[in-house]
């Protein structure tokens, strides 16, 4: 299944059985967590009208008429991923951790994205086991204020991306595939760096 | 597999067979990049040498005596995860994308910490799949430089954690636990937030 993963970036407009979007959603929530925090937050598209809001909110120009756009819009369903620092710290500052300065300098990386980034990973993965498409990107910083006023989505909660979930249609694999994958020995260091 | 899958925090001493470990890093490079970017990078430590100069280098006081520690040092496999910024910079300032400022405000959140940390649930999950235990945690930022030194570790790339992979030897199920799980429809926003 790792290997059968892909983004998807095409689909048809038939409606996705809800009953999938919630097994999509029910993984989601199984991702693990640094502390429990389970700082996160998903918004669940599902509608017409809710799908082309988030379009016209989130991307530029409405969606842009590009190939990509027209491909990616036709996506019945979208679930936004976000994360919620402050759930993390505010874990982290109880008793059994005891950070109760709260000082973010304390974490080697942001955990809060990591964890939802796991979650959407398991998204992905439960619509290929769905027999489903799934894409996730990014939405562009200019487009938050915009994204978080359409759908009155609280400062302390921060998009990590979108995920469109669709029947695949046929599409053109991504241009970056050409880049080739980095082989293993490339990316794996044996007791040293280098090594 | 999603819901058999928890962190295991004790383990046998008995080794892990190389083709396992091959296969969970063969697995990790199949994570999603932005961009193809794939800017992650695993540091393999399977030697009882390799693994006791991690502990001494990336704990406090050289691993501690803890239960905690006492349960995972055992572990005979420790693979750390490293995220490379600069490889998404370099990405995206490539002509198809063109990003020639390599302004990092341009991305939402930090891609390169999240890709790598879907890296991670990879392995996690194929440890499952090979009826192995494993457990993903930090490396504290005091112990960052010590980290690196040891293993000559460059300074583009930041290490978002490790896993121990191993054998599954009884072990107290993390107190975070208690916490419980969030239910679905607390972290689900359908069409608008608080619906």
């Amino acid at each position: 299944m790792v290997r059968r993963r892909r983004m998807v970036r095409n689909y048809r407009t038939d409606p996705v059985d809800p009953a999938v979007v919630d097994r999509i959603l029910e993984h989601a929530v199984h991702a693990p967590s640094a502390g429990f925090s389970q700082g996160w937050a998903f918004l669940r598209l599902d509608t017409p009208t809710d799908v082309a809001r988030f379009w016209t909110a989130a991307t530029p120009s409405g969606g842009g008429t590009d190939a990509w756009s027209a491909g990616m819009r036709r996506a019945p369903v979208v679930i936004v991923a976000m994360s919620c620092r402050r759930a993390y710290l505010d874990r982290y500052a109880e008793p059994d951790k005891g950070w109760t300065d709260r000082d973010e300098s304390r974490w080697p990386v942001p955990y809060w994205h990591i964890d939802t980034g796991m979650a959407v990973l398991l998204m992905l993965q439960t619509a290929v086991d769905e027999g489903l498409g799934a894409c996730f990107f990014g939405i562009p910083p200019e487009r938050l204020d915009a994204f978080r006023s359409e759908f009155g989505v609280p400062d302390d909660h921060t998009p990590i991306g979108a995920v469109t979930v669709g029947h695949r249609a046929a599409d053109r694999r991504s241009p970056s595939l050409k880049r080739g994958r980095r082989r293993v020995d490339d990316v794996v260091h044996r007791g040293h760096w280098g090594a």
